[in-house]
């Protein structure tokens, strides 16, 4: 599905958080309501689920669409960016979390990226911002899962003077700061919860729920919490290992508090999305063939009807072919073939219109032969397979 | 590629004629400037490659996304819907013309649509208003244009009553609306404008192009002249011969002004468009065999993790597999599965994770077999073929 483009303001702004607040494009309808473009697809796609009561969980959906932030452009940022996206409502479940995170994980596996997921549990970071650090105040709990958030970008220091001036202590910060380091294989990040007595059920029915997926090498990491307000658990993020300037290539993670807002606290949720710009930066360079272009050249005006002819006969068999849309000597043709890189060119003249037969030039070699068009059809299908393999 | 959401209001403004302009979304982006969303994907498509200056003509584009319309909403009219888009930026070439219906109808074709092309030419109406009717000024010719196209929709008596109170003379709309009703084979409609020394050597020209690309029911039709102001020679439309009310599935022509307006007299353009969603009503009924699908339960707790590793492996196979992501009785199980439509589910028990097999159950017979996996998904993509044939 794609998710509405508008939604009414107070639905985007309820469930943003106060960073992507300020990026939202607000403007009201010509019937005088405040609108907003989405910023993302989950919240579009997290209304609409709630609101077909009739659909039986677990209930899941994807969505490939554009998403609108008026944020500063810079290098795989845009105002305008696409998104995969998939989402998974039903009973609070770790076996949907690892549904989301297997899919992400063979997403990017077949397209060839070399990339880490890193897992962390928001649930544990709230345990350790509430137990650890005597915070109980949501608030500024949530304000605190931020500055890990931002921890990545961000020197310790640059850290202790932001949050210093909102009155938290140098030291919480600093043991959020070493916190939020705690990262891993699974093993070695579960044992050291357990050192500091803050156990996560989740990540380990999660760690079980991947080994038995085949997938071994996803990574745990206490700083990975993800900006966006509307998570509650376990939250996950794909980093390009090749090129880590991209950010994460996608994310997601549970918001089970979402639903509720909008009217069903029968429902929990877990998604991902990734973005496109930056996965085909990361897949650019990468293996991708030149695909096969078939020229056909009429050999002279008389010709013309019977080049249109094959032309058609030619797409209808499959292959991409493109001809003159204008009168052109034979010559010139050859050439416009050439520069659009065309591998064959079927050349149709008069004398074979009427023996139904063409001439098939091997545009790299000039190597021609005269014969019957299925035939030269059935060479290019072949020669196809080879140039593909 | 995917034209811009937002353009300069300008830009959608000074091309989209007074009935459009009345349906953009615009506002003030929070730079202050006044900025709309796309009514089509045309215009953008065509300031982009105007732009482009580097490219080498016959520049041939094509895009599918969503455009915006404030209009009210209606059977088969949204606010908010996609269309299909493919345009041609070149020489002028009645080539170009055919190349682009020629690419409507095997579409068309190839959805199984009953259909019917009705191809327009406004040379030939702007010829017919400025010596038939005596009227050069370019705005009224514009405006009567325009009552051509809502002839379709309104009588006559509603039209010359519209058109009375702007200054028109009776027997003018009358004549225009007369003129408008010469519909039929090409050859017709060809002979019927030259009795009325009407010679259109475009529509000539494309009827000689749509020969020699075999395709011989199209129909010429001198009341289609499409709404939208900018196109300026062959237009054409898409009409479902089984759901007239569904208007026009598809529609285009020639707009060589537009490139002009964007700095490029060099260029020409020819293009068509589509919507998805009437398209979509128009299939809706049509041939859609059930997808294939296998549900994966698993016999008790213990062989759970044996089950997600076949999930696993029947998804790497291409097969579209689900499984319950919580713990359940195999019987609640194999509800689901039915459920949800599955043909087969593949149960895996304990003893079978061991010795590598699995039981493969029929959904519709509860037959059942115990098999290796490998055979097991073999089965079940053999069973897929003939399902599908």
């Amino acid at each position: 599905m794609e998710p509405a483009t508008l939604e009414h303001l107070a639905t985007l702004r309820a469930k943003s958080g106060s960073d992507v607040d300020k990026e939202i494009y607000a403007f009201k309808d010509k019937g005088g309501r405040d609108v907003g473009l989405r910023f993302d697809l989950t919240v579009g796609m997290a209304r609409y689920v709630c609101s077909r009561r009739d659909l039986r969980p677990p209930i899941k959906l994807a969505s490939v669409a554009g998403a609108w932030r008026y944020d500063e452009p810079q290098h795989a940022r845009y105002r305008w960016f696409r998104q995969w996206d998939l989402e998974i409502f039903g009973p609070v479940s770790v076996g949907a979390d690892a549904e989301v995170i297997e899919t992400t994980y063979r997403l990017y596996q077949k397209l060839g990226v070399k990339f880490s997921v890193q897992v962390g549990d928001r649930g544990a970071v709230q345990k350790f911002v509430n137990d650890g650090l005597g915070i109980t105040d949501q608030e500024k709990a949530v304000d605190l899962m931020r500055a890990l958030d931002k921890a990545k970008k961000k020197t310790l220091g640059e850290l202790k003077r932001e949050y210093g001036t909102k009155g938290y202590k140098e030291k919480a910060i600093e043991s959020l700061f070493e916190f939020g380091r705690i990262s891993g294989s699974q093993d070695h990040v579960l044992d050291a919860l357990s050192e500091r007595g803050l156990e996560s059920p989740a990540l380990v029915e999660l760690r079980d729920e991947l080994r038995g997926r085949g997938l071994t090498d996803v990574k745990y990491n206490m700083g990975v919490v993800r900006g966006i307000d509307y998570y509650t658990g376990i939250v996950f993020e794909v980093m390009d290992s090749e090129h880590p300037d991209l950010g994460s290539l996608a994310g997601g993670g549970r918001y089970d508090l979402l639903p509720r807002t909008f009217g069903r606290p029968d429902l929990s949720a877990t998604g991902a999305a990734g973005g496109i710009e930056r996965t085909a930066m990361a897949i650019s360079g990468k293996a991708n063939p030149q695909p096969l272009l078939v020229y056909v050249a009429a050999a002279g005006p008389s010709s013309l009807q019977a080049a249109r002819r094959t032309l058609t006969d030619l797409r209808e068999s499959g292959i991409s072919a493109e001809t003159s849309l204008q009168e052109k000597p034979l010559s010139k043709q050859l050439e416009d073939a050439s520069r659009m890189g065309a591998t064959w060119a079927v050349i149709v003249g008069e004398k074979e219109a009427k023996e139904k037969a063409v001439t098939l030039r091997e545009m790299s070699t000039r190597v021609e032969r005269s014969l019957p068009l299925s035939l030269a059809i059935d060479s290019i299908l072949a020669g196809s397979q080879v140039g593909r393999r």
